[in-house]
């Protein structure tokens, strides 16, 4: 049997926050739609914050709701920085909010304003609202930023990073996101930190947010194969970075990651001929965003997907 | 201790054959030492091939002579294709010669117009000539082109690299190079080919040759390097390709391959400030021909080489 992995696209959310162009509800919702139909599980469709910190997505409620009405399959989700942004996605009725934390003291600050231990007790507070609600409730993911390292403070604890994982897993996660937000990490570090975080929150899924910044962001992705991991933030030609991480421009690219994730024999239920698709309909809609990627260029290999007679 | 990993250079052959800008002999010469003053150990300098093939390696043994002359470290290699070749590499002094043949039978046909097995036989042939030479000998690389498939035949049978590997070892090879020519190979693959390879022809070293054509360059150097593999072929700003194997262009990227090698905690000997310096002056002596890689653009993290509260 193959084994399935999974390609979750936030260039909707990583990628616009970054870029000069607004675009338009239909425009967000087409994208969001097409890298559905393209076979995409979950979709990070925003990010919950005040529409002046970022214009791009003024409109968020709206192509939440557009794009929930339309949808047949997959979950749509949403970056939230903090309780109110949870309420509000709880009060949409978003099936998963990523919560995301920094594990910088210095990087948390500069993005949320607090400590690490504050964001901590947040998220807790978030879990308790999830509890407090009827009906279904909204799955959460913990995310943990700057995880391999911090542009402002330089090198961060991977044990740090591990007690996080498990402070937030107590609390009531469904899921541990690892970001690498800076680009540091190198197959080495995610083989050995992702391995120690998927047995510290064990069972537990523990999925990986990496950065292509220093080219490496497909091997960290292997890496974390190694390490069990089997869920990875991607978007669409690499767009994306963090506004308060200079430098830290290009997330991995979806197609990319989908095409070596299939090369290597995992079943990720993707399309990558539609990516490819939509992803050159993405580019016409970004005038002056450079996209990354290398299989959309060359396209995949005669072999792909092909038997081989392997050696023993 | 930190254990050693190998970079090697092969811009000057892999790199220029593809390029149009024939450089002058002095700009070779210059690239050349400047990538063994930084502390690169093997540079493969040209390919002894006729001039009226590849005009850009015309003056091959002028650069060779001159190189030899000049460097106060490091090994000068050249490809050979061919017994002819390989008398010329040694009447010149080379001190190590890379043969290579084709694992594909199409692609070798296409590449030297004969079968894999005489190009073996050949092989067997330039061992003899070696050894029947008096005075220090030189080293012999035996590399193994398409061992992840072939844009003309498709997928190649692993057991059938495995079986070449072991031949040439036998022969007498002092290395075995196995080559993803067109950039088909995934990280499993790679490990599990490199394995095989390794296991097959031990203690005999194994080398890497891959191409990032489509972005997973590097994600095969992590893999290889699992399967115990510690030297790898690059070139600067991964200029390069294969003239008989279409959109194959783009070797792994020198400075990227060192920076993830150190990164990971491997002893490279090499410093990566003055290649990506000379890298910036290959730049400019090959107006319109794209560099590619990372590091050069992002710069190392702030991290680089710092210690790491480590996770257990």
């Amino acid at each position: 049997m193959t084994e399935r992995a999974y390609v979750r696209e936030v260039g909707l959310r990583d990628g616009l926050q970054m870029v000069k162009t607004v675009l338009s509800s239909d425009r967000k919702l087409e994208w969001c739609c097409g890298a559905l139909d393209a076979g995409i599980s979950e979709i990070e469709l925003t990010s919950f914050v005040p529409a002046k910190i970022v214009p791009q997505f003024a409109d968020s409620d709206e192509v939440f709701r557009r794009a929930n009405e339309t949808r047949t399959n997959g979950t749509l989700s949403a970056l939230v920085p903090n309780l109110r942004g949870a309420q509000r996605g709880m009060e949409l009725g978003v099936g998963k909010l990523n919560y995301v934390l920094s594990a910088s003291e210095e990087h948390n600050m500069a993005n949320v304003r607090r400590s690490t231990d504050e964001s901590i007790a947040d998220f807790g507070r978030i879990v308790q609202l999830r509890d407090a609600a009827t009906g279904v409730g909204v799955r959460l993911g913990a995310g943990i930023a700057t995880s391999f390292g911090c542009t402002i403070s330089g090198a961060v604890s991977e044990q740090r990073v591990v007690a996080i994982a498990e402070r937030l897993a107590a609390l009531g996660a469904d899921e541990i996101i690892v970001a690498d937000t800076v680009g540091y990490g190198d197959p080495a570090q995610v083989k050995r930190l992702m391995s120690a975080v998927v047995r510290a929150v064990a069972p537990l899924p523990v999925a990986a947010h990496f950065h292509d910044t220093r080219g490496l962001g497909l091997a960290n992705v292997a890496a974390a194969l190694d390490a069990g991991v089997r869920a990875f933030d991607a978007s669409l030609g690499g767009l994306g970075g963090c506004p308060f991480a200079p430098g830290a421009t290009g997330n991995i690219d979806t197609e990319d990651t989908v095409f070596m994730l299939e090369a290597m024999g995992f079943d990720t239920g993707i399309d990558i001929e539609r990516l490819i698709a939509l992803r050159a309909k993405v580019e016409r809609w970004l005038p002056g965003e450079k996209m990354g990627g290398a299989i959309a260029r060359a396209g995949v290999p005669k072999t792909f997907r092909m038997p081989v007679e392997k050696a023993a």
